[in-house]
C-alpha cells in the first residue's frame, strides 16, 4: 500500500502531525452549516449520514493504529467498534450498513466528543511512539488520512443526495454558480499508443489498487478535448436519448424503464426550464458547464449516440500522466463543475477536478495484484468486482489527494457522485 | 363525530382555549428529554419522526380550522400543507409515509415555531370568531385535541421503537419500573349475554366509529379478572410456544418463522436472564406485569395454548361499561405497565390503561355506520379492513382519552404499541 | 366436523361408495378439454396446477384413511406425502406453495395412476372394513369428497387464471354465452331482524367452521332482489369509480394505483369495446350478467358509490336460510355466471350459484368455536384472520356441496374465484 | 459477424442445406426423452421452456429470414412473433421472460409444427432465392445455425435446472458417469507473454464481439495444466472456505450468506457423503472429475484460497490458439465434465470442452469494436456490462461451435451453466 522505504526514513513527526490536523479538521468545516438534524438522515443505502463519517474515520485511526499500538488507550466507548466498522470483516461484526440511518445516539456533539478523544490519543502516539513504531505507524496513518480524505468526498455528495430528498430543497452553502460562458468547440487530441506502462508501485502514499506498475498495449485512440457539455447532453436527451433502446446496454434500459429515467440525477423541469439542485440550491442548467450526476449507462448511452466511445483507463492514465494536478478541487469552493477556461490545442482539458470520468474498464486487479495481508486487506481488493473505473477527481476531491494513477469506482447505476464523461475514439 | 347537540349550546370560549392549551402543552412536555437528532428517525414505515408528530398535528388545526375560518390565516411554508398531511386524499397530495425520516429540515426549532403559529391563529380564531362561527369550531376543534391526543401516543410508541434499534439503548426518561411482586390467581368472571345495546351516539366528543349505538346477542361468557403476564407468558415460551405451528394462526405461523420470533418485541436474552426494552431503558422482565408488545397473532396462540379465546369488542365493551375509567396511564409517568394492585372477586381489572387489549373482533363498521362527509370522513372509516380492535388504553395514553366505547385498531402483526392480551371464554 | 348421530348409524356401503366415485369422476371430467401442458402451470402463488389439485385430493384419501386405516396399504410413492401436502404441518413437511408449478414429474399419466391406486385402496377399504372402522371412515371420507369437491372448483378457477395470462387466449370448453336480456330493476327486499341463529350443528355433513349454531341479533335490513350487473359495474367505472379515493378502503385504494386497476379480473377493453376472458375464451360483457372477479375492496367500493353496503353474514344467511338451494352451479355447465331469470317480489334472487357473494364479515370463530383435534383441525380454523366470508356457491361449485351455513373465505384482494356483489341496506 | 469474403463466394446451396438440417434435427434429437410436461417449466427468470427454446430458435430464422426475403411467407400464428421474441428491442414487443413459464400454449405438439413450417419456407428460400439474395441469406442462416447451437446448449443446462428443482430427481436421459480415475498432480504451463493479437475478424463465421483482432500486451503468466478438481474443491470447502470471508469478493460474501452457499450448485450431501445432480440423476462426486457449477465468486476464493488467480482471456485465448479443438464435447453424449486423461508437459489439458473456464476478464468491447446496425446489434453489444468472460466451450457445447476466440459471458453469480475453474499465475 505504501512503499517500505518510505517508512524506513526518519519520520518527520511534526509534519505528520500537521497533515493529520489538517485533513481532520477540513472534514469538520465541512459541517460547518449542518444543523445537528442534517447529521441523521441516510436518505438510500449507498448514503451514509454525516455523523456516521465524522465517526467512521475516527473509527479507522482508533482501530488500525490507537488500539493496535497505544497500550493505555482506553475507547471512548467501545460499542463504538461495532457501530462505526464499515466493511472490515477482520475486525468483527458490524452494525448493518441500511440501518445507519436508524441512530439518532450518539448525538452530534458526543461523535464530535469522540473525534477529540481519538484525536489526543494520536497527538500522543504521534509524539511518544518510540522511533520503531513511529516507523510502523506512517503508512497507517498516511492510509487513514486518505481514507478521511475520501470521506470528505462522501461526505458532501451524501448530504447533497439528502438534502435532494427533501422538497424544501434546502441550501447546504449559498454560493451563486458563475455565469453562464460559450461552450468551447470538442476538438480530439489523437495519441500513438504502443506499449505503455501504468499504474504505481509507491514512492509517495498509493493505494494498494493502483499497483502494481505494468506494461500494457494500447492501439492508436483520440480523446476529448473536454468534458460533455450540458448543453450537448440535452441534445440527447431532446433527440429522445432516454428512449431509444438500441443506444444503451441492456442492464441499462432496465433501469431506464423501471426508474423512469428522463435526465441525469438532479435535473427537474420548472416551468418548462431545466433546472439541477446543487450544494447551493437549485441553480438554472448551465449550457456550457460539464453534465454530472449520470451513471456509467447513461455515459455510455451517450458516448454511442454521439458515435464515440468511453476511454479505457489506460487510455486515461497515459493522457493525464503527463499533465500538471490542477483543476476545479474542493479546495476552489465552488462545490459543482464548471466550463472549461479555455481550449488547448494540445492536451486535453478538465482532466483532473470538475467530474469523476467514467472509463470503459471494470475495476479488476492488475496484473500481479495482491492484497495487503490482514484486515487492511480488505481495503480495496474485495470490491473488484461488479464496479467500473472512473478517474481524475472532482469538484469534491481534495487537490491533494488525487493522482494520474487513482482509481475510482462505483457501480454502474450510481449516480450520485460528481460523474461526467470524456469521449474517446478508438483509431 | 360530534353530537350536534354539542355544538349548538354557547361556547365557552375560555375553557376551550384551556383545553387546547393543556394538549398541547404536553405534546411538548412529552418531548423534554429528547435531543434534536432523536426527533428525525423513522424506524419502520409504521412510525413517524417526533418532529413529524409535533408538524402534523398543527397542520390538522391550520388545515381543518385555520385555513377554511380564518381569512387572514397566513401559512407559515406552503409547503407544509404537503409535507405534513398524513393520508387525507380529499385534501390534496402529500408526502409518502416511508419518505418521513428523509427530511432533516424543517429543524425541531422551525418545527416548534410552526406550532408556535399555529396556536397564535387558534387563539385568535378561538377568542375572535362570531358566535356562528364560534359553533362549528368546537366539533372540529374537539376532533384536533383528541387526534392529538392520539399522536401522543404514537410519539411515544415511536419513539420507544426508534431508540430500541440503537445498540446504545438509549433511555428516554430515566425511571425505575416498581420491585416485582406477587401475581393475582386468575379468575373468571362471568356474564350472562343476551341482548346488549353497545356504541355510542355521543353527548360528548366521540369518534365517528364508535356509533352508531346498536343492539348485538351475546351468548353467556366470562373475562379472565386481570391480564395475561409475563411469567404466564414465559410459561408459553418454555412449553415451546413459539415452535407449535398448531396453536397458531396460518398467517401468524409464517410470520413466526420468517422473522424468527422468539419471544415478545422488545424482550432479549441477556446472560440467560430475560430483559426488555422499555422507556427507562433495558429492564428486568417482572413475572408479574402484564405481557406487553405481543401482536394479535401472539395474543390468539397464547389463549389457544392456555384453552381459552380472545374477547369479542361486545363483550370487552359489556364488561368495561360500568366501571370506573382509572388506571395506569400516561398520567401516571410510568410509561410501562404495572402488575395489578389486589384481586376484585366481582369485576374484571386493568380494563383500562396498561397495555391495549387484543380482541378478536375485526375492525369493521357497526351497523347504521356512515362515514362523515368530506376530508373528516377519512379519519376512520376507510381504514375499516384488514385491522383488529383492541380496547381500554394503555401506560401511553391520556385518562381523558378513553373511554367503554373507545375502539382502537391495528393490524395483526403490529406488536409496537403498548399491546397485550385479556383472556375470555364462551360459554 | 361431522354429527357424532352420522356415525353411529349402519353406513350404508354401497351408496359411500357411489358417492366416492361420483365425485371422482367428476373431477376427471373436469380434465376431460386439457392438455398435458395446461396441468403444469402454476400462474401465481395463490394458483395450483391442474395436476397438483388431482394428486392432492387423492393423497387426502391416502393421508387420512388409507395410510391410517388399511394396514397393508402400500404408497405409491414415498415422496407424494411430501408434495402434495398443502398445508397440514401436524402431517408432516411439504413441498413450498410457490414452487408448485415447478413440478414437470410426475407426470399426468403418473398422476392418473396415482389417482387409480388411491381408488382401489378406497375401494377395498370400503368394503372390506370392520363395522366399527368403517363408522370412523365415514364421516373422513365425507370430508374428503368434499374437500376434492372445492378443489374441483379451485381447478376451474386455477386453469382460468391460467389460461388468461397467454395471450393466445386459449379456450377451456367451447361455448356461446346465452344472449344479452333485459337487466331486472333492482328492488330492496325487507328483513326485521331481531335475535336469529345462524350456524350449523350437522346432522348431515358441514365443515367445522359453519358451527356452532348460535344466536345474533340483527337490526332491520333489506337486501338487493338481484346481484348487481356488469351495466351497474360499467356506471360505476364511467363514473371514475376507479379514480376517486373517497369511494374506497385505505388497503384498497394502494392496490388500485399500484395495480392500476380499472376494471374487473379478465375484462379487457379491444377496440373500444368491453370484453370479458370466460372458459370459453374471449366474450363481449353483457350489461345484464352479475359482475364477477371483483375483489372486496371493488365491492366494498361500489356499495359505497351505489349509497349502500354489502351484507354481514348473519344478514345473508337469515335471508337465505328459507330458499330453496338451486341456481347456476357447476352442474349447468355454463361455468360463467347468467342474467337473472325473472324478478320475485318477496326472496331475493340468484342467492345460490353465479358468484360467491362477498359480505362486509371477516372470517372469524364463532361463539363457541373449536377446531377439530389433530390434523383435521387445519383444515378451517387456521385462516380465521384476513380474509372475509362470501357466500352462496358460484358457476363453478357443485350443487350438492352448497347450503345456506356454508362460510366461504378469501382475502380482499383476491378477484380469481367468481365472486360479485349483492347489495344491503341498514334500516 | 461474418467476413464480407464469404457472402461473396458462390453459395453451395446443397451445404448449406444440410448444415440447416443437421443443427435443427440435433436439437430436436435433445428432447427424444422428455414428456410433454417437462417442456412447459421455466425454474427461474435465467431459464426459459424447452419448448421455448424450439420456437424461438425457429422464430429466429422466421424473423430475420423468412419475413424479410420469402415474398409469400406465411406465418403459422402472428403472435409468434411476440410470444418468442427473446430481447430484440428493434423488432418490436415481447412477452416479458419471467412470464416465460406460464405459456401452457402453444403445446409441444404446435411447436413443432412451427418448427417445420419454418423448416419448409426455408427449404425454399435456401434452394429458390436468386443469387443475390442467397448471398445475403448466408451470413444470416449461419448466425441462425450457431444461435440454435447456442440454445442447444441452454436446452441442457435450463432442463438440468428444472429437473434439479424436483424432489423426485428425475433422469434426463440414463447414463453411468465413468469409473473413478487417479487425479493427475497440476503442473504449470509458463508463457513469456509479449505483444499478443487475440481477436478474430473472420475468415470463417465468428460472432461479433470477438472482433476485431487486436494487439494487447501480457505479462509473463503461467496456466494450470488442468482444471481444479472435485477432489481439490472439497479441500476448499473442508477448509472452511465458504466461512471465511477474506476470500472472497464483497458481493460474492454477501450472497455466501444470503443463499447459505455451502458447496457448488446441485451438490448434495446424502448420508454423509458428497452427490451431485447430474443430467443421468444424483451421482457420487467423482474426486478427479472438474468441478462445476460454480459461479465467478465461488473460483475466485477457491483461487484466493489457493494462492493463484483466474487467467484474463488474453492469456487464455493466447495458451488456447496453438490447440486442437478437441475435448468432451455434447456429442460425447456423456453430458458431465470427465476426469483428465493424461497428463500432458507442454500443454494445458482440456481447454476445449468439458467446462467453460471463468476468466477474470470483464465482458467488454475490444478496441475497435462496433455492434452491426439493425437488430442483429443486439445479438452481443448491449451486453457489455455486469457480466464475466467465460472460455473454451463445455459438455454441453457442440465442438463444430466452438474456437479459441470464443467469448461467453455470464454473471458472476450465476452457476448453471456447465462452469469450472481454471488456476493461472502472474509471474
Amino acid at each position: 500500500m505504501v512503499s517500505t522505504e518510505a517508512s524506513l526514513e526518519t519520520i518527520d513527526r511534526t509534519a505528520l502531525w500537521q497533515s493529520y490536523q489538517d485533513v481532520r479538521r477540513f472534514t469538520e468545516d465541512l459541517c460547518a452549516t449542518l444543523i445537528p438534524e442534517d447529521f441523521v438522515v441516510q436518505s438510500m443505502t449507498d448514503v451514509s449520514p454525516t455523523k456516521w463519517h465524522l465517526a467512521h474515520t475516527s473509527w479507522f485511526f482508533e482501530t488500525f493504529l490507537l488500539s493496535r499500538l497505544q497500550a493505555d488507550y482506553k475507547p471512548i466507548n467501545p460499542l463504538y467498534t461495532f457501530l462505526f466498522n464499515s466493511y472490515y470483516n477482520a475486525v468483527g461484526k458490524m452494525h448493518a450498513r441500511p440501518r445507519r440511518g436508524l441512530l439518532s445516539r450518539p448525538s452530534v456533539k458526543e461523535v464530535f466528543e469522540y473525534r477529540r478523544h481519538v484525536d489526543e490519543g494520536m497527538d500522543r502516539l504521534i509524539h511518544s511512539a518510540g522511533e520503531e513504531t513511529a516507523a510502523t505507524i506512517k503508512p497507517v496513518l498516511m492510509l487513514g488520512l486518505n481514507h478521511e480524505q475520501q470521506h470528505q468526498e462522501l461526505l458532501l455528495t451524501d448530504i447533497k443526495h439528502v438534502l435532494a430528498q427533501n422538497p424544501l430543497k434546502p441550501v447546504y452553502r449559498p454560493a451563486q454558480n458563475t455565469p453562464e460562458t460559450q461552450t468551447q468547440p470538442l476538438q480530439w487530441i489523437h495519441y500513438p499508443g504502443g506499449i505503455v506502462e501504468i499504474g504505481n508501485d509507491g514512492q509517495e502514499f498509493i493505494f494498494d489498487n493502483e499497483g502494481p506498475r505494468h506494461r500494457e498495449f494500447l492501439e492508436p485512440f483520440a480523446l476529448a478535448s473536454r468534458l460533455v457539455s450540458c448543453g450537448e447532453f440535452l441534445e440527447f436527451i431532446e433527440d429522445s436519448g432516454y428512449h431509444r433502446p438500441e443506444l444503451w446496454l441492456s442492464d441499462g434500459w432496465s433501469l431506464v424503464q423501471q426508474e423512469n429515467w428522463e435526465a441525469p440525477l438532479y435535473w427537474e423541469k420548472v416551468d418548462g426550464e431545466w433546472q439541477v439542485f446543487t450544494l447551493h440550491g437549485m441553480q438554472p442548467v448551465r449550457h456550457s458547464e460539464p453534465v454530472c450526476h449520470v451513471s456509467y449507462y447513461e455515459a455510455d448511452a451517450y458516448a454511442a449516440w454521439a458515435g464515440a466511445s468511453l476511454p479505457s483507463e489506460a487510455q486515461w492514465e497515459t493522457a493525464a500522466a503527463v499533465l500538471e494536478i490542477e483543476g476545479n478541487f474542493v479546495e476552489s469552493g465552488l462545490l459543482h463543475p464548471e466550463p472549461p477556461q479555455e481550449a488547448d490545442k494540445d492536451y486535453p482539458e478538465q482532466m483532473y477536478g470538475d467530474v469523476w470520468e467514467w472509463t470503459r474498464s471494470g475495476y479488476l486487479p492488475y496484473h500481479g495484484y495482491k492484497p495487503p495481508p490482514g484486515a487492511i486487506g480488505e481495503y480495496n481488493g474485495k470490491f473488484m468486482s461488479g464496479q467500473m473505473v472512473l478517474r481524475g477527481g472532482s469538484c469534491a476531491t481534495s487537490g491533494s489527494h488525487i493522482r494520474s494513477t487513482y482509481r475510482n469506482f462505483f457501480r454502474p447505476q450510481n449516480q450520485w457522485q460528481f460523474m461526467g464523461i470524456r469521449l474517446a475514439q478508438d483509431l
